[in-house]
């Protein structure tokens, strides 16, 4: 079976990683319009071969969608009017439009709209981890829109990565994930922000950073041409969620003022016990 | 030397366990108000004995405050009125009030004002961990406001738990941490109660969070009898920090709405510059 990754980013360097270790592709094709990715993903031979997209698309069997979600959606109709009896894989962030799309095309049940959750706020194929895919869950959705083997291979492809297989709605997974993956990022990305206002260079202050503020701002890292358009084709939901955690913050803000101990103690412990289910799943 | 800890939950609980295993302390006492901490600490052998704080204050060496914040500015003027020739140390995350009150009195430079910088969201005796404060900081503030031999047994006692000493203002520590620690409590306790917004028993979608999510959300299972008293002790900071973060939120916030892609780009690179100094630190 010959793989071709189209963005050889961090996701799509761990995929060839995984993938060259795994005995599900006999060769892996590459393609990045960054060359330096191209060139390090071959030199540390992550991808047999360099190919252009149409070149690329013209061999595989199985095409796999790395790059940001904007770019998913160009490559969607141009990839689709030249396949054949083949099937496409995207691993975008976002659901709704990338699959209402390829659902429009007459070759659209041979693409299946997939989300495997995994991720490190590092990016570029020096990021590139073999075992990022392990044990994680990896998201199919609106399968009822594709035939019957193009599923079946993504299937296979994501067991080959040991991911856990979940079904479901396009819509719903955007709901959900803006919730539960890209609001955090927003968080992240504002906390770095704000903490600039007591860096100080001649003290260090950072150094006074502890473990918690560390993992609240682990996302910071995060790439913005990944995140920009996955913020922008999940926009009514980041605006709901984005509104809803404003509240929520000024709950705080509002109990802080008034000096409020009960209504900060209710807060924590609706917290705390929410907080409980969710280390139950995660 | 005796050391006496008040307050037997997790930081109480790990003072105890790392000063079993090190040579500073011949005997540990210890009183927690809550009986189940100070029987769970005498059976696990953390502690030697448990006494009243009468008792404990009198016949200790060196007195441990481990409590949440207000409960240690109503311990300050008890202690110290019976004080004699020994060391109080608190363990505070907040240092601009406890300070202050302990400055007011006669034996205040027995008073050490200290922040060991290690905390872990799980709360009680049950979560003490021996390796808590190995190679992370503790900050002593005002060291102005102590006398020398009680300013050196603290710095001996915080040197035995393998911390990095730090000594700064008790006013700019509630400002930094204000950004840097307090800050990120409220994020995640936010988080958490946004998030619940998409909970669905039937579905588990907590299933759906990946890792960014779990780094973002951990610390909504901090407890709040420790962090209400430092919200409230920390006010003008934590508003100011807080309405300068919901400031950057509602950049993001904007730039979404207006599909503002530059915009968002200029916020994301931005943090990702703040972010890779801030990684430099931690």
């Amino acid at each position: 079976m010959k793989v071709f990754i189209i963005g050889l980013g961090m996701i799509g360097g761990s995929l060839a990683k995984t993938l060259r270790n795994s005995n599900f592709a006999d060769e892996i094709l590459g393609f990045d319009k960054a060359t330096e990715n191209t060139a390090f993903c071959l030199e540390n031979n992550l991808i047999d071969r360099s190919v252009s997209i149409v070149e690329g698309a013209k061999e595989a069997d199985i095409i796999l969608l790395a790059t940001p979600v904007d770019s998913i959606m160009e490559l969607i109709p141009q990839l689709l009017d030249q396949l054949e009896e083949q099937v496409v894989i995207d691993m975008g962030s976002t659901k709704k439009e990338i699959s209402k799309l390829a659902a429009t095309h007459p070759k659209g049940c041979n693409f299946v709209a997939a989300h495997p959750m995994a991720g490190i706020e590092n990016s570029g194929p020096t990021a590139a981890l073999e075992q990022l895919f392990t044990d994680k869950v990896a998201i199919i959705c609106n399968p009822e829109n594709n035939a019957r083997m193009p599923l079946n291979l993504a299937k296979l492809f994501f067991k080959s990565l040991k991911m856990k297989l979940i079904f479901m709605d396009a819509e719903e997974h955007d709901r959900d994930l803006a919730y539960l993956s890209h609001l955090s990022h927003i968080l992240s990305f504002s906390l770095a922000l704000t903490a600039y206002n007591v860096e100080d260079k001649e003290r260090n202050i950072f150094n006074l950073a502890g473990g918690g503020f560390a993992s609240t701002v682990r996302l910071a890292g995060s790439s913005a041409a990944m995140w920009n358009p996955v913020f922008l084709q999940n926009k009514t939901n980041m605006l709901e969620a984005l509104e809803l955690y404003i509240s929520n913050l000024n709950l705080f803000r509002e109990h802080i003022k008034n000096e409020n101990k009960e209504g900060l103690n209710q807060l924590m412990n609706k917290s705390n016990a929410i907080y409980k289910i969710i280390n139950q799943s995660i």
